[in-house]
């Protein structure tokens, strides 16, 4: 895809926030990302004659792990071997390369446990338990209470559910809104944060075909990679992992996804998708195209600046690829009428119901309202950012953390409750290097950027610039930090407020300055949008249970969740594509562009041309419904064995970000077989390939 | 494609008349079906670097043959050898095959000159000369004289010219109207109608994928076959024929595709656009679904009947998706608005000019009120049909040719002057079998449908049924006729009108009388459509030649044209198409199908698979301007020799009908290195090779 769950640029998505399907009649085929307490069972048993059983989806849900902040994936041995993609991996493929040794261009095995790469900040985490709790969340809140006030309060009861879920067990405990707050459910995870690096084949044997074939099939990428979980440096004996199905999958299969969908847009308002179009997209897109356009720049001053931006470049050309597809599925003829219909529609039917249209109807006029008191601050909240790729994100996060501990739980910004803390530290402190190269070249155009954008009179860029140039500013700016140092920033956390309060560092002194205006701007955005925004949310969610029951799924939270669907080609470009595509596919693609990048065989694959079997599959296709956030996730069979590694969807999926039609959406994963021959024939992998196999 | 050029269904392509292409402005990239007396020198020059002399011109169109009704092909040897496509050739080879020995599903190879099979009617025609005879036929039009004398006296002058130049040469003569009656030009064409099969892979090689991968790319056909030509029983010595290039098409290559596309119609104006997209289209795609699913019908009976109707239903699927294709563009949103803008230009610089005006300005209200008045007789020209597949045509060709034949040449129907004569015989007198009960599974629809449309009181109909239903009546004609031997219908024409007249077969007394309905229905048309539209259209043919010069090139006419353009990949399904595919390509596809229908191996294919360098290359597409008729062209680069063999277009290119865009319209065609791996490691037909490689 990458389907991996893209970093969200601030202020771009204040409106896509959770909601859920719409459901008009009958549930379309095979669409859904399932919440395991609400699985479509009654639709399964009728269409596929298959009806999971509890121990079934406990199964499922214990061997699914979340990889990460935007990826999926399983574990696939007793000995903690965890699969993923290649993509989700890549940060900490990065992350372990050096400029002697480039695992992303090169690929990595470890023979033994001894050559396995201890990974710096990578964190596992597996769903153990799910409680509905909205009956408490929504207990804060007193009839008749401010909105700002009930905002707050709401905050205040989640923080304190999670803190005490976290005290009581341990475990990581977050609560989720669900069906737009229609629900609310603490998820219990197990945590795995000692994690190291096993198996990823090259880059180009991945991601095959590169930024052109990205989001395309047929495909022929072996985009998988192998990590290995550990607990107190043993090797986690895990009593759920999912066995390997050698043949794989065929020809109209049902199968399941169960994964981490990041999110979905399918219940945005009209006046949200149009904002949408109108201003986030077209925003976003400028803002991405430019900064590849830096890191592009960056990459072709020598092969080291080249590595070190190879999974930034990787990443925005990913995103660039999604966002552009979703914008232009929002721009073609149709695509509004049609969401403007299924709204009339659900809108007649809560109108027409007398008790509902007191209750709810008023919903869709206030986030209408929300949105135009929002435009007049709409540059500040897109292009208010701070400066540099990691840097400037870290020191605001040093300042705002030592001022948050002192608040109570409740009171605190999103991000520093409690129940968040460690997972933040474990980012924060993360060894991971930081190149200031590449500080600089994005910290320079994000500066000019908002030069250009909001002037050189607007307070934030002021307290930037500080009277210089972007140039000049960042200089300045590099000369002056430590933070690249995780030590630096532990002591800097470890002395709190006082030591804070005094460091001379550049970035904490310009973080000091820009924390009051990103306060006011979060305070301002909560009291009047949020607070606005959220209870017609929670409305609009309750409408839909009123009109059209619970037989429907929430919209995606990066949260745990089954899909599930056929194996099946679909009509494409005049003709069929087929359900899969094999190596001899790959050897085609390769000789037909005259092994020109991106389409060349690594040396490696080319060399096991004679020993492969070349009608092996090697990507197929399915109708499970799928988004960013998904990469990493395994395809089960029924009997609950891998028969694929999900890793795209197709071009003609983008516009699942806001529906789902499945004559042509389709879910791209790598064939269980392909990873075997691979494993066997190009890496020589046999002891991995006997782990996963059981033999 | 097949670009074949397609049997027009009677009546709905009124108006879809030759037509000059629209230049507003510069020529866009490898635009282009340029007839060899206005070749765009400069532009080759300029854009490719490459200037084609006289004499390389003279050589390529001596060594350029037009197959049968809808082909094109070339020498390919000093021996006669002729190459075009397999689906070109499918008529023939479904002729010459039997109950007993199927060479369409089998194919075909003759080692020796004896075993070489004799094709029943196939005539090729090599364009000997071209001159411009516009005067001539200007001149027999008088200032003032009435349309309907007018268009009498146009149409005499050219059978005259004709004639005169059969008597005085032996050639076949043409009179061609260009640049929508801006230009006539008598052709003069060696005819050879001796004709043998050498060389035919099977049709499942050749026709990979069937019809869902039909106009598309990446593809992997080897749609080729070979012919010989012979004169006098001798294989005729080609003075001109083509070198085969084994290293074949490279990418970015310079390439030429000399060939005889059928009709474009880039050229309609707005009136006859909306009139093909109202009217003509949905009613053409009606008639032959309808007709498709009774040829699928037939051949679903039983093994011997599929073979009958396989190239039938070959021809209908191949029309029906290119004719949908077409539909579907002119539907898209932008297409009216863009020919509405090109010609609002166009009109806008003739208003401009006074004389001009005055001249040229009524043209599209003329063609636009004999639209108006077609109106209330579309049903009778677009349906009335005389029954069967072969034998009622072949009944009123009789009926007319006889009466024709006893006026003089000026003054007969179209399709029998005397210069048409021979071939018309050829075709007449054709020993091809006839099959009884496909001709009665057609009929019957046709009297169903004629009755559905027309009703039971329409004349025609009458005339048809005589009383019964289309059952009885087809099974009544069907009882009485002798018209599948080609020994009685020579009997009959050499009878002349008595012995017509006399005759008691079923056909023949139906034609007797369909015919004054057909001649009334061809005298209206001629009187109150051709006689208004044809003057109109030479008034805009002529007013394109004073507003944008003749730096442009005629609507397809299906007379020689060359096209150009580079071997280019293109952007397709948010990724790249390459420039070529390979054997590769052929294995993935069947395996990705699991060696389903129509995606499996030959038996041949599949046994041959290590013997195979994989990496050969099997198609390609080039930027080449061409459209159905252009199948079998060959592809030759700026030596002159034979890198591939023009076969389709992509789906891209279906809108290529109505303007060219060469962003994603591209041509596909065999590399003739495939040609060449096929011959001698598939189908052992070395000797072939060496024949065509000159070695």
């Amino acid at each position: 895809m990458k389907k991996i769950k893209g970093r969200r640029l601030p202020g771009i998505f204040l409106f896509a926030a959770a909601a859920i399907m719409l459901l008009t009649g009958a549930l379309p085929a095979d669409e859904g990302m399932w919440t395991l307490d609400n699985m479509p069972l009654q639709q399964l048993k009728e269409k596929y004659g298959f009806e999971p059983t509890a121990a079934w989806l406990e199964h499922i849900r214990l061997a699914s792990v979340r990889v990460g902040d935007g990826g999926s994936g399983s574990f696939v041995s007793p000995n903690g071997l965890v699969l993923t993609n290649h993509h989700v991996a890549l940060g900490q493929l990065q992350k372990v390369s050096t400029p002697q040794k480039n695992y992303v261009n090169d690929g990595f095995y470890a023979a033994t446990a001894a050559e396995e790469l201890p990974c710096p900040d990578l964190e596992l985490n597996v769903l153990i338990s799910m409680e509905n709790v909205t009956a408490r969340v929504l207990a804060a809140v007193r009839k008749g209470m401010d909105p700002v006030k009930a905002l707050e309060a709401k905050k205040a009861a989640i923080a304190g559910i999670e803190r005490l879920s976290l005290k009581k067990t341990g475990l990581r405990s977050d609560v989720v809104s669900l069906y737009q707050g229609g629900e609310y459910w603490l998820y219990r995870y197990k945590k795995y944060t000692e994690v190291k690096l096993v198996f990823a084949p090259e880059q180009q044997a991945a991601f095959y075909g590169g930024d052109p074939d990205n989001f395309t099939y047929p495909r022929h990428d072996l985009d998988m990679a192998l990590f290995r979980a550990y607990e107190k440096g043993k090797p986690v004996k895990a009593a759920h992992y999912l066995k390997w199905s050698a043949a794989g999958a065929a020809e109209g299969e049902l199968v399941f996804i169960p994964g981490h969908p990041g999110s979905t847009n399918r219940l945005l308002t009209l006046a949200q998708l149009q904002f949408q179009r109108e201003y986030a997209y077209p925003t976003r897109l400028k803002s991405m195209k430019r900064m590849l356009a830096v890191a592009k720049k960056y990459a072709a001053k020598g092969p080291e600046e080249a590595r070190q931006a190879a999974g930034m470049i990787f990443g925005i050309e990913n995103g660039l690829k999604a966002s552009g597809g979703e914008y232009d599925g929002m721009k073609a003829p149709g695509f509004m009428e049609k969401k403007a219909a299924a709204e009339a529609e659900f809108r007649k039917m809560i109108d027409a119901n007398p008790q509902w249209q007191a209750e709810y109807a008023g919903a869709w006029e206030q986030i209408a309202g929300a949105i135009e008191k929002m435009k007049p601050r709409i540059k500040e909240l897109s292009y208010r950012r701070v400066p540099g790729l990691r840097l400037g994100g870290i020191a605001l996060q040093i300042v705002q953390l030592v001022a948050e501990l002192q608040k109570p739980d409740g009171k605190r910004l999103d991000g520093y409750h409690t129940a968040e803390l460690d997972s933040l530290r474990f980012r924060l402190f993360s060894p991971a290097p930081i190149y200031p190269g590449m500080e600089e070249a994005i910290a320079v155009d994000s500066l000019q950027l908002m030069l250009e954008e909001l002037g050189a009179d607007d307070p934030y860029v002021k307290a930037c610039l500080d009277g210089k140039t972007p140039e000049e500013a960042v200089k300045v700016l590099l000369a002056g930090t430590q933070l690249a140092d995780p030590a630096v920033r532990r002591q800097l956390v470890e002395g709190g407020e006082a030591a804070v309060a005094k460091s001379t560092d550049s970035f904490i002194v310009l973080a000091r300055k820009l924390d009051p205006l990103v306060r006011e701007m979060r305070k301002w955005q909560e009291d009047n949008i949020e607070s606005i925004t959220r209870p017609a949310g929670e409305k609009i969610g309750q409408a839909r249970f009123a009109a059209y029951g619970k037989n429907a799924y929430p919209d995606a939270t990066f949260t745990l969740r089954i899909s599930y669907g056929a194996v099946k080609g679909y009509p494409m470009n005049g003709t069929l594509a087929p359900y899969k595509t094999t190596f001899y596919g790959l050897y085609d693609r390769a000789a037909s562009f005259d092994n020109k990048s991106p389409f060349h065989l690594p040396q490696r694959v080319a060399d096991a041309r004679d020993k492969l079997d070349l009608a092996t599959p090697l990507n197929f296709v399915c109708t499970g419904d799928i988004i960013g956030g998904n990469s990493g996730s395994p395809v089960v069979n029924a009997a609950g064995e891998v028969v694929g590694l999900v890793f795209d969807g197709n071009v003609e999926s983008f516009v699942g970000r806001f529906f789902y039609d499945d004559t042509a959406n389709r879910t791209v994963s790598v064939h269980s077989a392909a990873m075997i021959e691979a494993m066997k024939k190009i890496y020589g992998a046999e002891k991995l390939v006997q782990e996963i196999l059981g033999q």
